[in-house]
């Protein structure tokens, strides 16, 4: 958990915001710690009925596009309404859930019970309820016609590689090899032809809530885009299923595909492509955590992420020989 | 509201303090942005029931002496046992509500709703409620024992006069001489005999939560200490009774006064002695804002507050009488 609010927002900032909707009365407001690059702020408000309501204030920074943020709310309300636990955005008065507050692109939306999964304290239960939420999702999604392009796919793999360049070996020798050769193979054997429609495309431990080990929320959709569906499992698989992010854990991705193919059935040419879709999985996160590391922002509070936990994870799934090595 | 938390806790420190007592499972914590010198954290906690409580986590920072937190406690802990509605400390498993995180004492109180009136928003029937409950707060305190001096009452005053010398003329030209002749005055008049107590010390519109008009909740007792009772009135009067910091407005006063009367009589003596304890007052606060104004901390998020606002309340009660201007 790092501070990262980047606005600070005042109280009468927060009451003249409030004033463009129909919740309430403001009573008050806290920064949220934990959060990526987005300002956040959790806010009490008391209803009608004197109740005290919670909602999720964001303030849109840098990181995502302005343009982007009514395909990414149009989402988060197609999903509510279709009763998967993710945040409901609030329209305002004047029906857009987008208002403007300090020259900035706000969002007020529903505030999720329970919390991030630790790293540490993943468990096959988890995986089960992500598997069973994440076809739930991918099926809720089907009527949803916006579009948004995965500008960190295949062609987006490229420009990062080349950014990164030779200085991939100051992370670790024989890297800018590595990355070239797996760049080489994943655009050649990238597969084409599977189910594909709108994903999360980061479905990180820390953005899936639990109360216990029952799933209550999934955040952060700011990556969501158009792509194979079933490359959001190769993500998941990446993210959740390897020990202290080194020993891969089959019983946990066991967990994951079974529950999901429950809800969703997996086809045979997406099991097929499953050893692929991992290793594009693993390349994004690595080519993004290298890009990070060599280019780090100075003054930043948050430490880059170590790139060295994907060269790992790619190494195992390029090992692969088949789809019944990830358990299913 | 500005950010305020010099201490950042992970969700792994949070959970780990926790362990210390019987409060539930960790779910969310939330950096409180509003405050002063120690860092806040709302913590969200599923009780036994799986009912979500809320709670005031504090770091201590530099601003509170370790050796005061068993005061502060021990007061809140009497006052919310006599129904004063201010945070409840809450007892960990080994019986004490301090305990030490990072190095740092912490501890852990009730939430209390409602929010901190804005200087704007101020209203006699505000007044009547702080009345009211600053003397119910002042009848419930009379049965604790423990005792904390005032260190800034005359001889704290005084050392602070000097500490400022003839830099206080870069503020306003005539303000050394204003300081030394009115801290001269109040050496010499201050009340010596009135009924005394510990007192809030510090009861400033932030420092008290509403809920429309009611009050919910009085915060913040790091300044709390023994004292003349009714030195807490004419702290209310300097902070909530000037129009735009500069015009006073009798009617708040009035308010203020008489419901406290109603609830614990204020007698002849007492009334007698307001005007010089509300020039004490605007003397205390005037000399640590002038204090800070001319010493500014490097790098300080907080702009130092206007020392002037005080010269014209000082001023003003200089101006004074008899107690009958203040209302009563």
């Amino acid at each position: 958990m790092y501070l990262a609010v980047y606005t600070t927002l005042s109280d009468n900032d927060i009451e003249k915001l409030l004033e463009n909707y129909d919740l309430g009365t403001f009573q008050q407001a806290f920064g949220i710690a934990e959060g990526v690059e987005n300002t956040n702020y959790l806010i009490l408000v008391l209803d009608a009925h004197a109740n005290e309501q919670k909602y999720i204030l964001t303030v849109y920074e840098k990181r995502v596009r302005p343009e982007d943020l009514p395909f990414f709310m149009g989402m988060l309300e197609h999903l509510t309404r279709h009763g998967v636990p993710c945040p409901k955005p609030i329209a305002a008065k004047d029906g857009s859930p987008i208002q403007t507050l300090l020259g900035k692109p706000v969002t007020i939306v529903s505030f999720l019970q329970g919390r991030g999964c630790r790293n540490s304290g993943i468990q096959s239960q988890h995986l089960q309820e992500l598997g069973k939420h994440t076809a739930l999702m991918h099926n809720a999604i089907a009527g949803f016609t916006p579009r948004r392009e995965n500008n960190l796919s295949v062609s987006g793999w490229k420009q990062l590689q080349e950014k990164i360049g030779p200085r991939a070996d100051e992370i670790e020798k024989g890297l800018t090899a590595l990355l070239a050769e797996e760049m080489q193979y994943l655009k050649q054997h990238w597969p084409t032809h599977l189910p594909a429609g709108v994903i999360h495309a980061d479905l990180f431990p820390d953005n899936v809530f639990y109360i216990d080990q029952k799933l209550t929320g999934i955040i952060d959709f700011y990556f969501s885009c158009n792509d194979i569906l079933i490359y959001d499992l190769a993500i998941i698989i990446n993210a959740w299923c390897f020990e202290q992010q080194r020993e891969f854990n089959v019983t946990k991705a066991r967990a994951l595909l079974r529950e999901y193919h429950a809800v969703r059935p997996i086809s045979n040419a997406e099991l097929e492509a499953l050893p692929i879709l991992c290793r594009g999985a693993a390349l994004r996160f690595l080519l993004t955590r290298a890009y990070d590391w060599l280019n780090p922002v100075e003054g930043a509070v948050v430490t880059p992420k170590d790139p060295m936990e994907y060269v790992r994870k790619l190494r195992f799934h390029q090992s692969v020989k088949q789809h019944g090595e990830y358990g299913l």
